[in-house]
């Protein structure tokens, strides 16, 4: 037998309570071999979306075959459905509320329904990371493929999120508008535009090179910034955009907080226009 | 050789210093392939009580032989024995201070004073944790039981924790009294009165429910709740009561936090009364 | 095939992001049965100094062969080299810009430049983290010395940290000056001088003990502390000195929180002075 897939956990169970440590207890009775990695459990309680958005940005580095099981359930108990999803050519365990959005990014995505019954018999009615989604994600990780297909039938309209930050044109111009998706540790204002459309925008004409208008602290002050870095050691002592490891465009003040200084949060506008040449 | 049984780690240690890390490099030198967990490492420094609370509601999720390593040890260095307890098929290690208190729940549980000499004459006087518990835990981890009982001389009486919420009768009436135990990252409170116990209560007299009295901001208010939830899902605008995740009654607000609404905090007073059949 | 070395990860990343699950999903990818350790990742964002410092007291407890990953990289994507260093038996992975400072205490460290074309080629100019160090780390754990070699040329000289708290000779007599280094969760006032440092200072002359002065607030106020303790547990209200469990001299006050009574801080001067026998 090959050795299990690794399982990685998302939540909102912070670090403090003893929630984390019992799925990981089920997690390790049902694939003592399995490697179990951390993505954060400190999403805010209830906030599907973030967890979302975070998944989306964790999930590309794990090998093929690894399980996510992410669990921001505040309908634990109720009538939504325990899903397990295909995608990627990994799994994706949670509830169907919007938690596993990033696996739909895969056209060929396809979730099943966790409907083993003696798993479902024995849960409690409001811990199913531990009762029904750690057991499924650990026999996933034992029994790949061929497990997944028997947990259940297929849905095939799971419950999606909309996308919290679509981009748009800008109004007046034919500019892009764009928001700031998260604010991470070192300050960096990461938006919601990604590398390729950005690219697209910026092949649209021949230009060299493109402008941001920041719109922060809630919208009663605007930053400019112009052009686009490649590295963080290239800042001076003035906010910089690049395009970030996650492949989304992000603001940055390298040495300090790019989020605190321009008062952003999520939600805040940031548009692209134009710089035309010379 | 079968594989190592897994370790859970429970310290007061935080996680921003380097100690949790020494007892890891320290289990994993012993014991290469056996799998670590954190349970958490934020108890308050020296909150034995808090510890051994919560090493109660996180230890039966693991599988038979997993090694518990609870390690909130103020008395590190002085002549408290170190322990390794066997219970409910697993084992506990650490100092004979209260904090295994969970294993002795076991009515068989068997606790044997760790008496290596090796272990203990290498051992610093400041961190038994990295010097005598690691090693000792991770030797049980791959020996299991032949390897526990050869670990040092049986202890009788090791020091237990008096119950700080024993449940009590109300005063005026025939109902119970129990306290809050712990408010968890979601605003629950959780009592110290468990599942088997309220349904006892319950089936002393036919009755159809149940109203809790809850003291809150430390007895300055009282919230009355009519009748257990099953699910956080069935909450409104208004707390809730249940059995939680660890069969423990608790008190909700899903959305809000129970224990900022009510003020509630661990010591606090919540009264369980009949509601008559009408 | 060996098992794996275990991987042990000290970054500046916190732990809210998704930085170090793509780390970890980068090195599992590449070696599966690969332990990891987390020392930590809350290393205030780009302090180099305090991540070496906490990579110093933490490497010793890890078995040989194990691969320290040490990210705190603010040059990442700029002309600063990607290193491994072997020392101690075990190897260090980071940036070249002191975070490895720990590994060339062994006077046969070897620092060699990671210049595999592959992995550079395809590396982010932002996160070398995940692209660079994880790859390079899962190939040493998996492949040890050998893999090692062939990772790149040596570099002779790599770029080092000063000593941020060199011990002195007092001003005005024949004691000794160091610094607090570091407060730990339990408030515990970690000086920069070593045990061994001490006790040759000791063993100078004949002398029964020590007195500290410890000049805390920021110089403000000037506590005293005569003779060592041997462990936490025999101090009564006032606050001890010790030989902490990394062999540093230590002010505590167990019980207490040392560095918030005393007002100490890093870089705060704690002074030894000889006790004459009576």
């Amino acid at each position: 037998m090959n050795p299990p897939a690794a399982i990685a956990l998302l939540t909102d169970f912070g670090s403090s309570d003893w929630y984390v440590a019992e799925m990981k207890g089920v997690l390790l009775a049902h694939a003592p071999a399995a490697a179990l990695v951390d993505i954060t459990h400190t999403i805010p309680p209830g906030d599907v979306a973030r967890a979302a958005f975070v998944l989306a940005r964790a999930h590309a580095a794990f090998a093929g075959g690894t399980v996510f099981v992410a669990v921001v359930d505040p309908g634990v108990g109720t009538a939504r459905h325990p899903l397990a999803v295909h995608a990627f050519g990994q799994f994706f365990v949670g509830p169907d509320n919007g938690v596993l959005e990033a696996a739909y990014a895969d056209p060929d995505a396809s979730a099943r329904r966790i409907a083993d019954a003696k798993l479902l018999a024995g849960a409690s009615a409001t811990f199913h990371g531990r009762d029904v989604f750690a057991p499924a994600a650990a026999k996933i990780a034992q029994g790949g493929e061929t497990t997944w297909r028997k947990l259940g039938p297929t849905v095939e309209v799971p419950v999606r999120l909309p996308d919290p930050w679509p981009t748009t044109a800008a109004p007046d111009s034919d500019g892009l508008v764009t928001h700031v998706a998260h604010v991470d540790r070192f300050g960096n204002a990461i938006t919601a535009l990604g590398e390729l459309e950005l690219e697209a925008w910026l092949n649209q004409r021949s230009v060299s090179g493109v402008v941001l208008r920041i719109h922060g602290a809630r919208g009663s002050s605007v930053t400019e910034i112009r052009g686009l870095a490649r590295t963080y050691g290239e800042a001076g002592e003035q906010p910089i955009a690049l395009v970030g490891s996650a492949g989304l465009v992000e603001i940055a003040l390298p040495g300090g907080h790019a989020g605190l200084r321009l008062g952003l949060a999520p939600g805040d506008v940031v548009e692209l226009h134009h710089r035309e040449t010379a």
